[in-house]
């Protein structure tokens, strides 16, 4: 990746945006490279949820053109021994925690056959002078992260590594007739996101029922204009994986699930009647 | 509008911070428009509220400078039938779902006399490759006004149309000593906007009663300083329409208010000794 | 400072993001002044809280690089007497409301023995054309702000002043083996940040106990992770002061505490084994 085209930082914390802490993180990187184009990825991590942060991380990753450098502060080991870590893949860089942050991504892009270098942030050349024990963000990774769009190779920053903290995937259980899952991440209108995706769903053939709490939902709808207020739906979301919503309503709140509830997909008997989701 | 004179896109939705969607909107402009500025209008749009939207977006557009781009998206309808449209005025452009969320400003943008041309995005060369049927903020609208902020015409974009959806107006009677109009947005504060402008106002004198609930205002207030704490008043807000607050607290929840309620303003029969509105 | 250097502007303001009047606000500013880049320092300061703002942006403003200029619209005399003003400091711009939102960055100035030049804003030639009596953020400090990032001396604002309102400081005594201080903000996680410095602390040697409300904490901790959920903890936060958290929690619940509660740290008569904060 050429210089030119590392600009592209985001940021995705559990700092929330009231404190002035995130806007801390980018008057140090704005300070080492004016030019870098900041976005905020997200900043209302619940705090300390790191597997949200993976998850919100591993939807967005993709979208973001080539070069980007997503930067994820979710960090309750801050100033202990959990090492600082930077990533460099085919496309983006990654600098966060070593406690399992960047699992999800790391594993798509494992599967995709990319390669990657992973190094310790072990180089204080590249921090702010003084770092303090509880906001590496601020005092290593927006420093690091401002280097590396400055064009900084991610050899100079720390020693290379192997192995990294990995997340215990989210449960998903896959046989001929019936799929096991979870609802991964909960989003702004209360749907609940799951981890089966749309290709493994399709194994069950074209009609199936849909299972999380007492909650029993029949076929994949393909619009949410086309059912009643207050039913609850299964459909494919933007992500390409299986979504439970409650139509004008949040299925988080209707349904009484959270994160970690089993989705249980099952294979209809019958013949479909279902339409097909695209 | 020449295309240097483009590179300023707002975004206002209902998706809320949190989940990473605002962020991949912005990773999808960036990654066709490096140099594209961003800024968030609104991202906490009440859900599906296309009305409330249509007035934020309408109190916004005129401060932002000429060539900006506003893609709005509010969009209960995604996945149906309802058109993805673009509009392009004397001064700005506009990128949004057919549903009425443009309302309130090209009613505005026709009175002042200004020619628009429509467009009905039908050509996916300008669309993300992929189309879901849940996200076209991402799919559609992104790449759409990124494209325009590059210079593309409007009209590449789909064939022109004339005939939008029309959201109903808010209530307004103009009558000699009577003006009736609705809250049509609480903001932050809880401050209660109207849809009666001070134009319409001065008909009626310079002493009026403004009635809201069960709450009677006398006159109208120049500063929020000049009142005691916990007092309702009548003022003219930054867009030049009729507002109601109550000195350091909430309208909405001390006098019970709602978006839709109507407010009534009338002439005072004796001579006024209230101070005028500047 | 070059004019180059001077592109970088924060806002800080009582706002939320919720209405578009912070978009409102960038709008002016890249309308006059397209390769400014706006940084959010906090639009969550709860209304009217000028002292808060003042914290919030005393802990934040050295993170930014030099020639910055930092708006703060909390201002709940707008449309008053209160005058705006600006100030230049060595390497930073200030734009607010005098008020008293800027005594604690100032106060940390002068101590510094930075030099000063302060201007009430009363030349119109840099405002928007016309000046509402509710938006002084939108129609006054916003285009200063954005005038002084294209170059403008701060002496072409308006004349020099000397004297402004200032807040009372937060509670602060020293004695040889006590301190008293305050809870200055309370922050996303519910921690408690006081106004109680590092260097202060050392005073009373290397083993302290602190008290707020009526929890009492025995010695600093260096890290979060080093005790146990639901403990409360007494550690250096990342502006070197004095703070107080619940691990896994929130401390402003758990203690029952709020924003000018007391918080006294007692020098230890026996021999120190706490651990020393670094």
């Amino acid at each position: 990746m050429a210089k030119a085209k590392r600009c592209l930082i985001t940021l995705t914390t559990d700092f929330g945006m009231e404190d002035g802490n995130v806007a801390v993180m980018k008057g140090v990187i704005l300070g080492l490279n004016p030019h870098a184009s900041i976005v905020d990825l997200s900043h209302d991590i619940p705090p300390q949820d790191i597997a949200d942060a993976a998850h919100v991380l591993r939807r967005a990753y993709a979208y973001f053109p080539s070069g980007s450098i997503h930067v994820v502060v979710v960090d309750p080991g801050v100033g202990t021994e959990r090492r600082p870590i930077a990533v460099k893949s085919a496309h983006a860089f990654y600098v966060a925690p070593d406690n399992g942050v960047l699992s999800y991504v790391l594993e798509e892009l494992r599967n995709k056959g990319e390669e990657m270098r992973i190094v310790n942030l072990t180089n204080p050349a590249y921090w702010l002078p003084q770092v303090s024990n509880v906001f590496h963000g601020r005092d290593v990774f927006a420093p690091v992260a401002a280097h590396l769009s400055l064009g900084v190779e991610i050899e100079a920053l720390g020693p290379e590594i192997d192995e990294l903290v990995t997340l215990p995937p989210p449960r998903l259980e896959i046989h001929p007739a019936k799929i096991t899952g979870e609802v991964t991440h909960v989003d702004h209108f209360g749907n609940l996101l799951t981890n089966i995706s749309y290709s493994d769903l399709m194994l069950l053939g074209d009609s199936v029922t849909t299972k999380v709490g007492q909650t029993e939902i029949s076929g994949l709808t393909i619009t949410f204009a086309e059912r009643q207020t207050g039913e609850p739906i299964a459909y494919i979301d933007s992500s390409g994986h299986l979504a439970i919503a409650v139509v004008d309503g949040s299925a988080q709140q209707l349904l009484r699930t959270q994160v970690g509830d089993l989705v249980v997909v099952e294979a209809h008997q019958e013949p479909s009647i279902q339409p097909e989701a695209l």
